[in-house]
């Protein structure tokens, strides 16, 4: 009998026990994972704070016990692998009634990612947080409860805390606009906090297009949040507690501090036992998501994978590629060799009252580096028939390769609801198959006036760029 | 200095006019339009009726004002093209001072399509009407106007016009089951009429999957419309305005009817100048839209387009493939040989509160005819995280050929908002270019929690229908 080992209990590594396990239940299935947690919906952190879900079991997807009791996965939470040893073919875990050494015949690391704790004065004081785990999503909404209760939400005045918002649950600093920073100003916002958003660069939601930034910008300036753009923290300040928080600029009081600084690559395990890093510091594979050490799979956040336009390593740490390159490894630990397929760096995000989507390469230097001549055009239309009651714009921006018209990679941007996001999806079949702006203008996409123009945003935003080629 | 000559001014019409003069202003371009409309958005029409569109020329995306003195466009609307002679290359034209010949270098025949009539008794009869045209949609809304206020909203018994809605509007038909006849049950409904809507087959949007056309039916009957399937009309009755419909199961009494039963390409004058048709009866054209006439272009409602699964003439009247193959051939007669793409039948719809779409080929015979070997497999997927607060069910239909596992066809319904109509765009991508199960379910799509759940319904489509190969 052949036994799968899992490090790791998350996106990745439960999709590849269970996948293994269904198509070879012969095979003994052992996950490894430090906490108790297991499968859950970190991307749904932000709106458990926010306090739209109920509990934290409710981002759990599949249980433990229904791993244990219907997948007959032997699932260890609270086991700690401290160990791998690719020569004897064995793992040594941590935990429960002391240390584990098991064998395994194929290896699975899917140790994540872990938030960044940029190298600030004052990262460690109570009410500086970051949302990486559950735990942390269980901090804030603490934090949340706490300061809402305590805000004289009766008093226009409510102390010194805020700053411009009367009456405000108090003044908070996210700090990072990214995904997470983003979505977490939504969720303290709407908890009445009066959110103030610093960024280092010059703009929030650097992977999407300048349009997309400036329109997600410009929302969030509407919805009452102070941006402070090209603004480095320096230091958050207090005796035990954040009192404030220094820029260059100056000194914001705020009572809470959330670092949406982004994440990095769980790989210390693998380091030590001789797998390879790719050139981004996150675990390299081939296609089939093997490492350098034979029957050592790697998937998830800690590993990179190959992008679609460029073949080169990538490391997009999100919940979709986690769960696809999961099953394949499954698939194939189980005796169907599976390519999971690379990655578009597609991302979604919901700011308030906007959405927003990019996927492939916008990036000028990136694509350039990859041996293509981009230009970029950015559109704006009508995202339902101009005679149609409802509706709003969808704003598109396409890269595309002059030489060829190969489309690279796009950014939208929408009201919520306005269909930015799903949109994309089109643009992420043009982007992996490498369709040009003609082939793509011409596609037969639906049309009714509830739903776009008669040319959807996407089709306009093709025959603009392809005109100026 | 070269004459590009137009018959009919919608969508393929004037979008050829604009693109040829816009890409070489010295080209003379004439446009004959029969009537007084021209480019305007006939899919609005159910709008207009329904009362969320206030005036007919909300429906006009251009002017024939603009398309004269912005464009430069010698549009000659109240002209009427009698002939078409290919050999002495001219047109002849009755209207305003008479009788007007002339010649062309550049030809496009656009005469649209026209609603069809079925061959039954009393269609003749006052208050029959179907939706064709500008002045189709006007009568609509007079009829709708004149019944509110008819209508004796304040007493609960309205009368024998009504036979299950207390204080109705009034009791009235829809026949036909397709795009026209289900917006129109919507559009009627809104206004408060007791709908009874009249399928000769045994489901609605037949074009769509059994699935969907289902979940379409079963929210008919949630909105109170009285479906009939199976259920062809005998007969109209009355003595001049219609008091009732009459099938083989029974009489309904009724004050109007609506004839949603599809339409036909207005081939008349091709035919008479020796345009050949094609084996749909609509007008044969090249992959240039070409007609077997030198420099006689067709395209729009009245001509074939190739479709881009099976490579066969296929007749699919819809307003994006008018624009697209109008504006190909604008380029064409400017100088710049342009093909506009085959079609993929897609087509969406909104009903009442939910949201449909199709593309590609479902059928299996026509798939078998086309040399495929085609399987299919319906799922029911969340449209959004299941610990999202808001969301509904995404019902997705995919047919693929069991051999290659290549993606023939798709058919999305939705809660309207749920995204069912956007998402197709992903599949009229695939469909398109051939994409198989495998390579579908690996794409990068974009995932958010307020958006879909990680695995957007349509890769879990494809996850589904490719494990059954």
């Amino acid at each position: 009998m052949s036994t799968f080992v899992v490090v790791g209990g998350d996106a990745a590594g439960m999709s590849a026990a269970s996948k293994a396990k269904r198509d070879d239940p012969d095979l003994d299935v052992v996950v490894f994972e430090k906490g108790e947690w297991v499968s859950y919906g970190a991307c749904g952190l932000p709106y458990y704070v926010k306090g739209e879900i109920e509990t934290l079991e409710d981002l759990v997807s599949v249980t433990p016990e229904q791993f244990r009791e219907e997948r007959d996965i032997d699932l260890r939470t609270g086991h700690e692998v401290v160990e791998v040893d690719p020569e004897d073919r064995t793992v040594t875990a941590v935990g429960g009634d002391g240390k584990t050494v098991q064998p395994y015949d194929h290896l699975l690391v899917a140790t994540g990612a872990e938030a960044v704790v940029p190298p600030i004065e004052g990262t460690d004081l109570a009410g500086v947080y970051t949302l990486g785990s559950m735990t942390d999503g269980k901090e804030l909404r603490d934090f949340v409860a706490r300061s809402r209760e305590e805000s004289p939400t009766e008093q226009p005045d409510s102390g010194p805390a805020c700053h411009f918002l009367e009456g405000c649950s108090g003044a908070v600093a996210v700090v990072g606009g990214g995904y997470i920073g983003v979505e977490m100003a939504e969720a303290l916002a709407a908890n009445g906090f009066e959110v103030h958003l610093f960024q280092r660069g010059d703009r929030v939601l650097k992977g999407f297009s300048e349009a997309t930034s400036e329109t997600v910008a410009e929302h969030l300036a509407e919805q009452d949040v102070a941006l402070y753009l090209g603004s480095a923290v320096e230091a958050f300040e207090g005796d035990d507690r954040i009192e404030a928080i220094r820029t260059a600029d100056g000194r914001v009081t705020v009572e809470m501090a959330l670092l949406g600084t982004g994440v990095r690559p769980r790989t210390d395990l693998a380091e030590a036992a001789g797998i390879e890093l790719g050139p981004t510091g996150a675990i390299a594979t081939d296609r089939y998501r093997e490492t350098n050490r034979e029957d050592v799979y790697a998937a998830g956040d800690c590993a990179e994978a190959e992008h679609v336009v460029t073949g080169e390593p990538t490391h997009v740490p999100l919940a979709l590629t986690a769960n696809r390159h999961g099953r394949a490894i499954g698939r194939t630990v189980a005796g169907t060799p599976t390519e999971g397929g690379g990655v578009a760096g597609t991302a979604a995000v919901k700011v308030f009252e906007i959405e927003a989507a990019r996927t492939g390469i916008l990036d000028h230097e990136a694509a350039t580096e990859a041996g293509f001549d981009p230009v970029t055009e950015t559109i704006d239309a009508k995202s339902r028939a101009g005679y149609y009651p409802e509706g709003g714009t969808v704003r598109v921006t396409l890269t595309a390769d002059r030489g060829s018209g190969r489309v690279l990679g796009a950014s939208l941007v929408s009201e919520y609801g306005e269909g930015a996001v799903h949109r994309s999806h089109a643009l992420v079949g043009a982007v992996t198959e490498g369709i040009d702006l003609e082939a793509l203008s011409n596609y037969d996409l639906a049309y009714a006036p509830p739903f776009n123009t008669t040319w959807d945003p996407v089709l306009t935003a093709a025959k603009v760029l392809g005109g100026t080629l």
